[in-house]
Formats: structure tokens, sequence, C-alpha cells
């Protein structure tokens, strides 16, 4: 079996057709990769490219990509809603099948070394592969934004840890880093009471002490009049789909509630739908890397 | 995506390891399939072999195996408990991906063509792929073996559907046909008394009026000084794994019997268990090959 990464860059363009497509064939043009999705929200006027591939590839791709989206997205020009601080804005990746994090850290590592050599952005390295403790959210790498870049690197806490600190004139800095894979996951209850969904939210997520890997929100949802439980799971590792489902289960008891079904919103690693497969069925002594047929045919 | 096609032969040959290899060889030269495993008995004198690819590659390693086995197999010299009739002794297509069984059904008869033109063995077809419903069934094709098919074929309901009626004189004839996946489970019992396991499987099996394409027998494993129903799923497309599941679990429930386990022997297509995930978590709107991450990765 072969190793496989999954790499999901959010470029800031979401409006210009022929940039995105620009950027996005880079990502089809280079072998060992398979081009997933890619959507652009004008609004934000920003993309999410969805990829995955062998290592080799995936770094490639990435690579490409970004000299592609520093040649073509000028940060001083550019508007939206979303926060954002380079033309290729943050590049997860995420292992997969047969890689480890560390390895997948290595990877990330290797890549950005090579976007600060060949599209002369500065890298800040984040969450598992970050270097310091405040640098693994996100959203504090990325506060102050573009326009803020110049003087936050000044900063001695906020030295990129590739291309030092002349920030790209045009091009900006960009994030790259290795999480988890998401899952969105949405459990739909047998009541229009948002306020069922909101307190069995406030019990599961990991911020007050529920599940680890765990966010929820309760929500109500107009078309069918119905309250929601909205998950992001961070990881499915960690908290497995048949976790929540079970806990949500018993908590709604409590008003007399039950669960009419649940979403997978998006995509999902097969692993994390027969971990619950395996949970409910009882399966004893179950090996899906040998067991299930197509783990044998994966490139 | 990729059409997938498995293909499990039986070769009339377990003891002999250089013959053995040979054969399995024909698999591992050919491009586009994968050996996923292959097994032989002694006792049996016999090789099962599991390989799946495409549909091109699968008819041709399958006709390459059957040549090899015609030349290296003498069923003139050949003794072994378990009925035979041909060097390679039959050869099931089984649809995996993307393929339909009319489709493997058509790729079956182009091999059996080829099997007689190119290994000069008479090819019956059988189950999904027979003539007629008489020749369906395996074991009434393969009846009177290999020393009574020359006999056999010159009776009017027998003739080959290639090759006419002249069978290999060395390697005699070979039945080619398609059939479902079958996946062997079995359901561990919180008891030691197998009476409960037999009266279990002789519900659900489909030839007393239980669930279709369910057979089952009930079991004491000594091992485990525990009741088993072990089963055998013709078709999980028709009667999914959890369906079994439950209704083992509620018929157990009458004599206080709960199921402490369940067992899938051997290999199981993802979907069969992405299935019961989608029962058990009550999944809405799930596209496995949109929202599997491994379906797009698939040859």
């Amino acid at each position: 079996m072969a190793k496989i990464v999954e790499c999901v860059p959010n470029i800031s363009e979401g409006r210009r057709k022929d940039v995105i497509e620009a950027c996005v064939d880079q990502i089809r043009q280079t072998a060992g990769v398979t081009l997933l999705d890619y959507s652009s929200d004008e609004s934000h006027n920003r993309s999410v490219i969805t990829f995955m591939g062998s290592p080799e590839g995936v770094e490639e791709a990435a690579v490409k990509l970004a000299k592609k989206a520093a040649e073509l997205i000028d940060l001083t020009k550019h508007t939206g809603e979303h926060p954002r601080m380079g033309a290729v804005d943050v590049i997860p990746f995420i292992p997969i099948r047969e890689i480890s994090t560390e390895e997948c850290i290595a990877l990330s590592k290797k890549t950005a070394q090579r976007i600060w050599e060949e599209a002369k952005m500065p890298v800040f390295l984040y969450e598992s592969s970050a270097s310091a403790p405040h640098r693994q959210n996100l959203a504090a790498v990325r506060k102050g934004q573009f326009e803020g870049m110049a003087e936050k690197v000044l900063l001695p806490e906020w030295e990129p840890d590739f291309g030092g600190r002349t920030v790209h004139p045009t091009a900006g800095t960009v994030a790259v880093g290795v999480r988890p894979f998401l899952v969105a996951y949405n459990i739909n209850l047998s009541t229009s009471d948002v306020s069922v969904a909101k307190a069995i939210a406030g019990i599961i997520r990991e911020k007050n002490g529920g599940l680890h890997c765990v966010k929820a929100l309760g929500l109500y949802i107009e078309e069918r009049d119905m309250a929601q439980v909205s998950i992001n799971m961070t990881d499915c590792n960690v908290t497995p789909l048949y976790r929540v489902v079970e806990l949500v289960r018993a908590e709604a008891k409590r008003y007399g509630v039950s669960i009419i079904g649940t979403e997978v919103v998006g995509l999902t690693p097969m692993k994390f739908l027969i971990d619950s497969a395996e949970y409910y069925l009882q399966l004893e002594n179950f090996d899906a890397d040998r067991q299930v047929l197509e783990s044998h045919m994966l490139k």
C-alpha cells in the first residue's frame, strides 16, 4: 500500500476565474496527485482547493501552486471578508494512509523551505508543525493580516520559520502545517426546539469538558423545522463518530428527543466509517488494511 | 473511478509448490491486476487464488492461468478429497466496483471463449453466466468429475458452452461464471449451548424462509467454549451485515443470550461495512463514491 497525504490550500482569489483556474491547473498538471474538489467564495474572495496523493506529488503540487499564486495574486489590491496574509494563504497537510504525523511534519517543512526558495514567500509553520506553542493556532499566526505583516515579523516571537523578515511585497506570507482530517458532522434531532440542540452541544464540546476533538453548536434548521447539533470532529482517531452519536442520543433522551438522522458534510476517510461499523457490529480482530478489498487497490 | 473485478480461480494442485508458484506467477506477471491471496490444501490437493483488477487485466490473467494449469496439471494422476473436473477447476468473476453483473457476464463469456481457444479446455458457464437454470449450480456442473466428464458431455443437457464435446485429455473442463462477493461472517453468542446457535441459524437462513442470501449453521467453538452462528452471506447488497446482526440479536434475546462479538473471515468490499455504518449512524444522503476519500484514489 502507498502513503497518501491530503492537502487543502486556500488561495486569496475567489472572483477572477482565469486566476483560479491557472492555480488549480498546477494541481491538475502534477503527477501523483488527484484533484478532489475546489470551490470559490466571491464575498470572501478566496478559494479552497482539495487534492491528495503521494508525499512527493503533494509537495510538488503545493510548491507549484504557491509560485503561481504569488505570480498572479496581488494582495495590495485584494479585498474580501475573510482574513488573509498571503496569495496562497494557508497550506495544511493531512496524513491519510500509511504515513505518520511525524513524516507529514517533515514533508511540510521540506515544502515550506521550497516555497521560500521558489516563490519567495516567507513561511510560518503552524498546527502540529509549529516551532512554538503560540504559533499553533492559524488565527494567531494570521493576526494583523497582509497589511500588518511587515511590522509583525519584526517582533521577536513572530520571525517566520523560513525566509527571514522580508515579506513578499505583493504575495505576503503563508502558513504551512500538519493537522488531522476534519469531519463536518451534523446530528438532526426530533424537535424544533433549538435550546435542546444548544444544551447537547454544550455538553459534548471539548471546551466545556466534553469529548476531546469535538467542537459543537446548536442550530435551528429552518427548511426542516428542526434542531441540529452541528459538529466539527477535529480528530476522529481520538473521538470516533459513533461515540458522539451515542452521547448525543443519551443526552437527548432526557428531553424525550431522539436522533432522526445524521450527515457527513463533504469528505471522510474510509477508516472513520469503518471504525463505527466495527463498533456497532462488535467486530473482533478486524484489520481494515488487510481485510478491506479496496485497501489493496490504493495507488 | 475505475471498474474493478475480483477473480478467485481454484486449481487442482495443492501439493507441488513449483506448480502452484508457476500458476500464481501468471497473476503476478499480468499488468492491471493485484494478487490478494493464495492458499493451498494438501488433502484437497487444491489451491485457491484471489486477485482483482481491471476487466481487461482479469481476463488476461485468467486465460494465462488456465493455459499454465493445463500445461502443468495432469488430472489423470490427480488425487484429493475435493471434487474436481479440471486443471483449473472453477473461475468465478465477482463485480466489485463500477461494473454491473451484466458487464461481468460478458467478460466471463469472452474469457471462456479464449480459454477454449488458447488452453483447449471446454468451458461450462455457471452461476449468473449459466446458459440454462440446471447449469447454475457448480456442484451440478461438476458432478461426475474429471473421470466421468467424457461421458457426461455427450448428454444433450451437458454439452459445454465452449469447445464442444471433446474433453481435454489431461486438463479436463472448467466452470467459468459470475457470482456476487461472498462474505464469511460469524456471530459469537454469550452461551456455550450450541442448540441456541442452531435454533437461530435455522431461523435466519434463506432455505428455511429467513433472510435472502443467508446460509447459516450453529456451531460449538471449543477453544472459546462458545456457541457461534456461522454465516455465509452470498450477497450483502441484498441482505446487509447489520440486518443479520440485528435479527440474531432479537432471536437470541428469547434465550437470554446476547452477541459477544462478530467476525469477518477474510475479505470484504468496503461498501458492505459502510452500508452498516450508514444504518447505525442513521446517515442521510450519504454517497460513498463521492464522500469517501479513498473512492477517488482507486485505480
